[in-house]
């Protein structure tokens, strides 16, 4: 399979925070965010493997900044990585003033996805050549998420986790 | 206030076809999408006038293709054409295939909106400077919709809707 | 088939303004009345046509007053005028003051339906005989809409469009 | 207060079955419908109160038939009797075939809803007085539902609940 | 088939009232509750008969707090007794205080279900032995109730009501 | 403030799988399993807490079964351990055979809360103190999570994450 680009698989979605959305602090509720970027994650994995693909973890999402009732608010979601059959997708979030229209980053996250057949089998998926410098960094980064992920689980040995093991010793 | 670009207020919302959102045929319901086109719509008419804004009418919604359950669609809106404190706004929608990941046109509406202060007083907007051709198009066609709608509501006399009326004489 | 009268395919739809409806004035969401008013004239064209219906367009919604959270309103949708398998829904929407009762007039649309069998495919249907003068002005002005959507579309000479000609000759 | 008849309360919602209300065997789940004859009953509470109105209780609902996707459901509220400040709201739930048009009861309900003001206490309402035979009969059996509802809340000796007990001595 | 315990059957559906779910006064709509409960009791209804289940009427509910917006509201479904292929479910909804920690009875309700094949044909389900003596109380209650739905029905000759009869005579 | 025990946060929130959450494999969609975690994650973060809370993080979550559509899912969520103002809530979700009544479990989850006062400043909470086996070693690897979490933010020199760095040396 020809690898692809980060920028291929380029997810945008541009919404409003509504009133149902909200906590009693008057913010996007956490859980309607993950969701949202659940989606717009689904779609990037889609668009990079053109298969039927389903969410396999959350690897990380920090909460920076609450995004307030009636916020515009963007979600950007690209496949920063690809292995044989799952798909780690960067997630970045931004919301935009309405009087000046600067944006401001408001939180990222990381979604694992995998790619199946009709069955639920997985299936491989195109590799990913990173273009900027950002894709490139968090191409790299994406191994050692991996190997972290896999040490967490018991499934590989710290001391095999050599990208990880750099960082501590 | 220095006039803007349609592509100033473009706006992304890629999403996914829920099963909340089919009718009985299987295929996305005809008020979930005019309900994701507002949201849409409005942002756009927000991000050309940088105000509150609160939809005033929708002028054409055409449905050609039927968007079935599973669907990844986009709706794009852009102002078309700015006048005192109403916008119009363009909105295509698309759909991709997900094997050969190719779009495919599957309708497009026009709604107004208004900017308004916080009592919900019309304020003026910005100007629109149409850049493509196709946004040359739409930008004229906005100011035949806009003597139509006149027209219609017995707010201008017939023989003075001079762009309207050259279509028929 | 034996015509109908647009009585026969009246709804009607009495709900609330629920807080998950609304917009940052408090008010309900353009977006919700939309698919609200597309449930309504769906259900008009069923009782009209006995069979399956799909949207085709919106013609024409006109925002005319914000309604408020809390509200309740009346959506009622009828059959104004029907062509081979389409059929044009005229719709008012009412609300009504809580301590004396009044009914306002807040909006109306026009929505067009086609009925389609099991396949999807166009189906006839029983034609419209107009009984108030309401209707019967509505059944006339929807052939003019009829050609003027036509024209638009590039699908009939404006020079045919006879009776929407008259209005500006 | 003048009294009222049922009549000025009924409250009409006639809506659409969607995929997202129903249950594991295609019908419409009793949770939604409950939710949906709430919403109906509180306008006719309020319709004959101009009041604003909180459900009370619910004093009985049999689901006699199952309402599949896809149906048109018409929900009918009326006051059927009202007390010092409560109302009690009868509701008749309708289902139409689609081909014949033939109207089908699914089931009945009796909700209680009581005036208040701003503050929440309760306020007076006005009084019922029937019309129809049918209207005559739910206004007579509501004094035996309010006495029986009052001994099982342990409120009334059931020896002075005389409507009551004729039915058992 | 083995009798069984109403402990067999408890489900816990523990969660928030977000904004969507509230009515005029910021508390959590009636109709909102009916369907929590709805979904509690059906869970334990099928704990209990490990069957498909479906709702067969609600008894009676009781409002008797508010639950304002933010709140944490616990629904407790147990079946309290069965008969040939139906189970009343007794739900009790308790509310706790954010700073003491303290729970509240809000109100409780009554439900029916019937357990039924994959025709929806009624099919037998275990008796109920009750353990402690709210449930001994319960279980007693329920034949009560049972006599008076089928008495109130006019399936039931309100002289063999022998249960319920006795609190009159 | 008296440290307290992971049970006394303990937050059970049993529902069903309804149609409108499910995918096109027709299995719960990820987004409203982590919606519906964070809701259960951020009730058992205030009942240890006695505040405000707000979602800080996503620290991990595998999806390691789909969850059918109809299912009873049942999300328990407890407090693994407190830090200054933040709370690591473990998440471990169930799901139940309906004929056997088995539970198996679906998935688990790690999500961070801080509490806040009404202006949304973080405050101090509770410490806790583990009582199981399972709670003792979840209490432990929280440390490890914890470092981790600000090794990769930053904000700590991997050589002073000493649980985690012995992990790997």
């Amino acid at each position: 399979m020809t690898p692809k680009h980060p920028s291929d698989s380029l997810t945008v979605l541009t919404d409003l925070v509504l009133p149902s959305e909200t906590n009693p602090l008057n913010n996007l509720f956490g859980g309607e965010l993950l969701a949202r970027m659940d989606r717009a994650a689904s779609i990037a994995a889609r668009r990079h493997s053109r298969r039927i693909v389903v969410t396999a973890s959350v690897n990380h999402v920090a909460f920076n900044r609450a995004i307030p009732l009636g916020s515009v608010v963007t979600v950007e979601a690209k496949v920063s990585r690809a292995f044989n059959s799952s798909m780690e997708i960067f997630i970045d979030v931004w919301i935009e003033d309405r009087e000046s229209g600067n944006r401001t980053k408001a939180n990222e996250a990381i979604y694992t996805f995998v790619a199946v057949d009709e069955m639920g089998h997985p299936v491989p998926v195109p590799q990913i050549e990173p273009e900027t410098e950002l894709e490139k960094s968090r191409f790299d980064a994406a191994l050692r998420r991996k190997q972290l992920s896999l040490v967490l689980a018991g499934k590989m040995n710290p001391h095999d986790a050599t990208e990880l093991k750099a960082l501590f010793v």
